[in-house]
Order: C-alpha cells, then sequence, then structure tokens
C-alpha cells in the first residue's frame, strides 16, 4: 500500500471516495441552553460536506450519539437529519461483493443503498462507541434502531468479546476493491486479552487477496492510561494498510505511519468538544479519504460550526510571586480569560471571513488551568464565572484549580502494585456515581406537592431528569 | 350519511378502504418471559390484514405504544414491522388535497407515500393517545420519531389545549372525498372544559362542504368514570359522520348510533389486553371500513393471535355456604381455575381449526373475582398461582379478592360533595406511585458491589430496571 500526497489522486470510475468522521456525540449538552444544539449543527456540516465533495459513502468511527439511550428529541433530530441528507436520487456506485448477513446483524441484513424501498443517496457505515455500545434486552443499541429504519448501515458488533472474528464487508468501483473491517467498542482491558490470546480473527477475502485496499475501523483507546487500558497500534494484522481509530478526541487526522507494522492511521477526532481538555482545543477536522486501488491519500477539511474553545495553563506562583490578595488574583485572572476570548473571536474572524460578515462569533469556550501550589487562596470558579455569562459558553467551569502533584510518591506507589490501581479508580467512580445519584434524589428543595408530580412524571414517563429539574 | 348492510359496498374505484384499529399497547409486558411478545404478533396479524384486504390506508386511534419512552428493543421491533409491511410497490390511489403543512407538525410535513425518496404500499395515519402523548423537550412523542423516519403520518397534535382548531386531512378517491378529522388524546377534564366553552373548532372544506364524509378519530374516555372525566358524544359535531373511538379497550367495534346527533360511532377496541377486566376478555376485532361516498359499511374482523383470555365471578357464600376450611376453598377455586382454562382451550381449538392441527393453545390469562364477604378466609394469590405455573399465563394475578362494597356509604359521600372525589383520587394515586418509586430505590437485597454496578449502569445507560434487577 502507498500512501501519496495529498490532491493527487484524481477521482475517476476506480477511486472510492470516504468521508471519514468519528465521536459526534449527538446530543451532548442537550440541557443547555445554549450549547444544545452545537453536536448536530456540526453533524450537519458534515453531511453537507459529503454532498459537496460527492463522496462514495460515509464511515464513521463509533460514539455517534452522546447517550447510550439517546432523548427521544436526539433521535428525533437525527433521523430527520439523516433522512433529509442521505436520501436523494444520486445512485451509489460500489457494488458490494461480499454476504450480507454476515456483515449486518440487523432485523433486515441488507445494505441501504440496495433496498428498493429506500431510495439512499449516501450510505452511512458506522460501528459503535464506548458510549452508544449496544446493552440491555436484546442486545441492541440506538445505531440498530437507525439501521432497522434503514438510515445507517451499522456493522461491527461481535457476539463474543472473547473470540472475535471480523468478517469484512468488501466493496468495488472500477479497478479499486475495498475491504472493510469493523469492530464496535469493547472494554479495553477485555479486547487486550483477546488480542494477546490470537483471538480476534480478521477474515481475508480468497479471491485477489492481495489486490484489496484494507481498512480497519475501532473505536478504543489508543493512548495507554494504564498498561492493559488500550489496545497498542502493534496488535493489528500487519495486512491491515489503514486504521481509521475513533475514541480518541484530539484530531490527528494527517495520516500517521507504524514504523513496525507498515501500516497507517488516521485519527480524525471528535466532531464536539466533551470535556475541556488540550486535546479537544485543537482545530477540528474530518477527512475525504480517496482510494484508488493500493494507493490512497486523506484530504483534510476544517470544520467550520465547531465552538470556539481556548485553554491556557496559569501557575500563579510564577506569576504572581508573593501577592496572595484574592481581588489582585482575581483580576488577573480576569484580564487572562478576557486575553483569551478576545483571541478566540479573532482567530474566528480570521477564519471565517465569510460567516464573519453576516453573525457575531459564537461564545467561546474558555478553559483556564490554575495552579495554586504555594499558600495561594483559590475561590468558587462557579462565582467568577458570572461576569462572562453573557460572553462565554461555560461561566461556570472557566477556572479549573489543581496542585502540583506529588510526583514521586505516586510514582513508588505505581511501583508497588501496577494492577490494583485501576481497580481503585473504578471504585472510587462508582463512589462519585453513587453521590450523584442520591444527590439527584435529594428530596430537600421539593415540597410534597412538587414531588408527587415529578415522581408521577418520573415513573409515567421515564423522564430522568423530571425529579432533578 | 348512510349507514349500509355489512358487504354491500363492492369495491371499485370509488370506495375509499381503510383498516381501522386502536390501542395496540405495543411493548406491554415486555419483561414478560412469555407474553413479551404478545402486543407485536397481534400487531403484525393486523399489518398482513391490510395487505389481504388491499385496503389504501391504516387509521389508529392511539396508544400504539405502551410506554410513553418505549424500550430500544420496542422502537426497534415496531420499526422493522413498519418497515417490512408498510413498504413496497403497491402506489397509494388517495389523493391528497389538504395542506400538509397544517395537517403535519413533523420536521417532514409531507405525507409519506408522496415522499419520492420512499416506497410506500401502506400508509399508516395515527393520533397519540395517553400512553404515548407527546411530553418533555420539544414537546415530542414516539410517534414523532416514527413520522420522522417516513413510516407513520402522524397527525392531531394540538399546540393548544384551551383552543382546539382541527384542519381535517383531505383525502379523494374517484368520487369518494373524505375529510379525516384527528385530536390525539389530551387530559379528560381539560378537554370536557374546551368543548363546553366552544373552544374546540373543527374546520370544514368549503368546496363541496357536503359531499365529503366525516371521519373523526379521537382518544379519550368515553364511559363517564366521574361527571367530568369523560368526552359526552354529544360535545361532537354533528356533521361528522363517523367516529373512531379511541382508548377504551371493549370491543365495541359494531356501529353504535347516537340518536340525538345521528352520527354512529366504532370503537375497535385494544388488540392486547393489559388489565385483567371483562371488557377486555370481550373478543377482539379490527375492522375494513369501506367509504362510498356519503354511504359506509365496517367489515369485522376477528383476531386471532390474541392470548385467550377468560374471567368468571364466584362469591364463596353463594357457592359453599358455611364451608370455610382453607383446603376445601382452594380445592374448589382451583377446579373452577380449571374449567375456564378448559374452556379457553377447547374455545381455542374450535376458533382455529387451521391452527389447532399445528401448534398447542397459547397459555390462557385466566382471572377469577373472588368476592369473600362472610368471613371467609383468603389466601396469597402468588402462591395459589404456583400450581399453574407452567399452564396459565398469569399464575400470579388468577385470583383477585374482593368484598362486597359498602353501598350505601359510598353513595351518601359521593352526595356530600361530587367534585371533591377526583382530587381524592388523584392524591391517593401519587402515594401510590411515591411507595412504588421507594420500593424500586429499596437497597436492601444488594450488596455494596451490586449496587454499584447497578447504579453504574443506571446512570449509564439510563436502565430504569437496573437496580430493580
Amino acid at each position: 500500500m502507498d500512501e501519496i500526497a495529498s490532491n493527487e489522486i484524481v477521482t475517476d470510475d476506480d477511486v472510492i471516495s470516504i468521508l471519514i468522521a468519528t465521536d459526534n456525540h449527538l446530543g451532548y449538552m442537550e440541557r443547555d441552553p445554549l450549547r444544545s444544539n452545537d453536536s448536530f449543527q456540526t453533524f450537519e456540516e458534515i453531511l453537507l460536506y459529503a454532498k459537496k465533495y460527492n463522496v462514495d459513502m460515509m464511515l464513521l468511527g463509533g460514539d455517534l450519539f452522546h447517550d447510550n439511550k439517546p432523548s427521544r428529541k436526539t433521535l428525533y433530530n437525527t433521523i430527520a437529519l439523516l433522512r433529509q441528507h442521505c436520501m436523494g436520487d444520486k445512485p451509489c456506485q460500489l457494488e458490494f461483493l461480499s454476504d450480507q448477513k454476515r456483515n449486518f446483524t440487523s432485523f433486515f441484513p441488507i445494505v441501504n443503498y440496495e433496498d428498493p424501498n429506500l431510495n439512499i443517496s449516501l450510505p452511512i457505515f458506522s460501528i459503535h462507541g464506548n458510549h452508544d455500545d449496544p446493552s440491555g434486552d436484546g442486545n441492541l443499541c440506538a445505531l440498530d434502531v437507525l439501521s432497522a429504519s434503514g438510515l445507517i448501515n451499522y456493522f461491527g458488533k461481535s457476539n463474543q468479546v472473547d473470540n472475535i472474528e471480523i468478517s469484512p464487508i468488501l466493496l468495488k468501483k472500477g479497478k479499486t476493491r475495498l475491504a472493510l473491517y469493523g469492530l464496535g467498542n469493547i472494554r479495553d482491558e477485555r479486547l487486550y486479552r483477546t488480542f494477546l490470546r490470537k483471538n480476534v480473527k480478521m477474515l481475508r477475502p480468497k479471491q485477489n487477496m492481495d489486490e484489496w485496499f484494507n481498512l480497519f475501523v475501532l473505536h478504543q483507546n489508543r493512548v495507554s492510561h494504564n498498561p492493559k487500558n488500550y489496545i497498542p497500534e502493534t496488535f493489528v494484522n500487519d495486512f491491515i494498510d489503514l486504521i481509521l481509530w475513533g475514541h480518541e478526541h484530539e484530531c490527528l487526522i494527517d495520516l500517521s505511519k507504524n514504523e513496525v507494522k507498515n501500516f497507517y492511521i488516521t485519527q480524525p477526532g471528535s466532531s464536539v468538544a466533551t470535556s475541556l481538555c488540550e486535546g479537544e482545543s485543537k482545530t477540528k477536522h474530518i477527512g475525504i479519504l480517496r482510494i484508488k486501488q493500493k494507493q490512497f491519500e486523506i484530504e483534510k477539511i476544517k470544520l467550520k460550526s465547531v465552538r470556539p474553545f481556548l485553554m491556557a495553563d496559569i501557575c500563579l506562583q510564577e506569576n504572581l510571586s508573593n501577592e496572595r490578595d484574592p481581588t489582585v488574583i482575581t483580576n488577573y485572572l480576569i484580564q487572562k480569560v478576557e486575553e483569551l476570548e478576545k483571541k478566540a473571536i479573532d482567530d474566528w474572524k480570521e477564519n471565517n471571513p465569510d460567516l464573519s460578515s453576516k453573525m457575531n462569533c459564537p461564545r467561546p469556550l474558555i478553559r483556564l488551568r490554575v495552579e495554586y501550589s504555594g499558600g495561594y487562596p483559590t475561590f468558587n470558579p462557579h462565582k467568577f464565572g458570572q461576569r462572562f455569562v453573557n460572553r462565554i459558553a461555560n461561566p461556570n467551569d472557566i477556572l479549573h484549580f489543581y496542585r502540583k502533584k506529588a510526583v514521586a510518591k505516586l510514582n513508588s506507589s505505581t511501583e508497588n502494585d501496577v494492577s490494583f490501581l485501576p481497580e481503585k479508580l473504578e471504585n472510587t467512580k462508582i463512589e462519585t456515581l453513587i453521590d450523584e445519584f442520591l444527590q439527584i434524589k435529594n428530596l430537600e428543595i421539593l415540597n410534597e406537592k412538587e414531588l408527587g408530580s415529578a415522581v408521577k412524571t418520573y415513573i409515567e414517563k421515564d423522564e430522568k431528569d423530571a425529579i432533578k429539574e
């Protein structure tokens, strides 16, 4: 397989073009009055690029939905967007060669563009992520619902986690043959073990085996959080030409080569920031992957509708030396936030000359990580943010105070018993969740009548937020 | 409008034929290992009749879904059934004459069979019921989701409850013109008041006003539970020719004439029994409504897939005189249950000669209402039912013990303050709901680890039954 420099492949009848994107997290922040539509707006931008670039198909790397059980509104909006942008008179030129019953586990094991009752112009193929993975009665996920309606081709659902056999979707256009391998998210530790035991088998077509371009899409940790909590790139079979890596939110869509395995990896990253960390503050892109026989390239496209997000690290000791007056510190931090706000707006205007004459820059997300080691006072980030309510999209969590980690101590404890660490972390997480859960059930602010009404709504309508509200 | 005797209308190019059904309660008892599929099985039987009788459309009277937020599995199964049975090459011969933007509030205000991207063979029109009514963010209901995917034409959603204007769907086939008025469920007390204040307006087409056949579908109490908790038939405009009454589960599909208003009413009743009461034990039917100009008829069709259900009333005092030995009483009730079981099976075999050679009769539902006034002992119905676990579909609630009501006392209190009664009843209901709610949260049987895991599932997956389980 050969990667070639961008824009060298001229679209012709032998080129398969695929819009690649991942982690759209539809429904993220859906109850936030300002940000509720962010995930949908960018997903629609992506769907419009698919049309503009006249791609043969779209490939998603998981976490199309933020919630495992998307709200009715999110499901409704998603179905509406897909029906609006994926249907129409453009015929799909991809020949489907593999056994569809093996590729699709849905009630209708047929690729949507071959269903004579549906007029599909843009076939979307997707695996599930960790947010929208199958669960509960029937082991179904939200993508199964979209798949039943014919709007998505959901693949990569494995019946077993200890013994995985991936049968590729085989597509052909002109002289180009694409073998598409998909594996929806499995808990990293579990999949790590299955890989180690050589129990992840990738089937290959017998005919013209070496002529296929082999594309693998998965949704796992790529970065090592602890020794077994990720999937090392080298676990993947070396006959693979390109990996589309979902789950990691930082946009690293430019091809990176794994020199050991001699294959390439593209990590499109999320299309909406779901945490205020550095990776999410990078410019977000999707890609147009063009494959011509064994050659391929990715043209990256900057997403314009993404809400601006800037972050900065501030060390109080370095910047304020011995100044410990809360007012001075507050004013200093206000100034820093305003600098970032100005930069976010200026950057947006520069990057969107066409838009900036028509609309204001969307309120940016700003995060200041404030290191306060050395006896500096902290204050309530929520209260600090009130002055930015009409200017910043996340007034309640602009500031994140932290102290320098006791590095030496952590290292020694890690050395003592590495394998014990994740379990401890998990316990902590569950306790936090229980706390949150019990807080939701905290009834002190409700009078009896309100409680009655809330409980009624809770039970009758399955409104998980009824009591919270 | 003239009703004519059944089967007199010969299908021709002027006849609009409509399959009428209601209250399918998809997803009812979905966690019961035996009965989980009952609602879907009968709904599929209904869809097959639509094909067999070659109808122009299907009209549903609400409560297609049992739960306001149907489970993923129920949504998946429903979408799959609709895609399977409503799509195909049969063109719909109904001309759509009214303004679709006024009839449909969905994202796609277009009747599904006119969407060039969908190949619809059976258009379904439905209003919502009280189970699947709009709620929450965006005031959406489960039918909106089906409507977004193009599988259902959802109508009859009113923006206001105090001022209602119903703009009919106008359909034409040959010489027959149908004005279809729909009103999804509104709380009875509210709608009662709106009717009283003359604030329910039904618009009529100006052209050929008297040539339209006017069909009204609603989903409300038809039976008076208390003075304002139902909609009297006489509230309905007398230009209406026929009312399809949803919500009431007893099958009274045969036309009943309201002599005051001179219109007819058909009440198809539910297609699955959701309570073990007398109305639900009647034979269930759907109908084929044929309209030819102002003439119409309903051909009723017995549903074969409905689980047999027999009930009987037993008064211990009348049957056992002075016998109070629990063993004798138990044996007497066992004998009664077995008599009903035998009758249910015999009836089923007689009614299904074609099926009975291929399969056994489905396990019947049996309900014995046992009046035990006079100092008779009662016992645990759950324990009593254990001997029927493999024979009766509802072993846990076969017996329903009750005592004769103190009629005189109730009457006097009713006379004192009629209007106060519903409020009292509502309070009781909420307390019961709170009790149920708190019981669900009863954690005594879970150890800490199980609790952690359950809470995690509860929060991450929105699995309302996680803790219960």
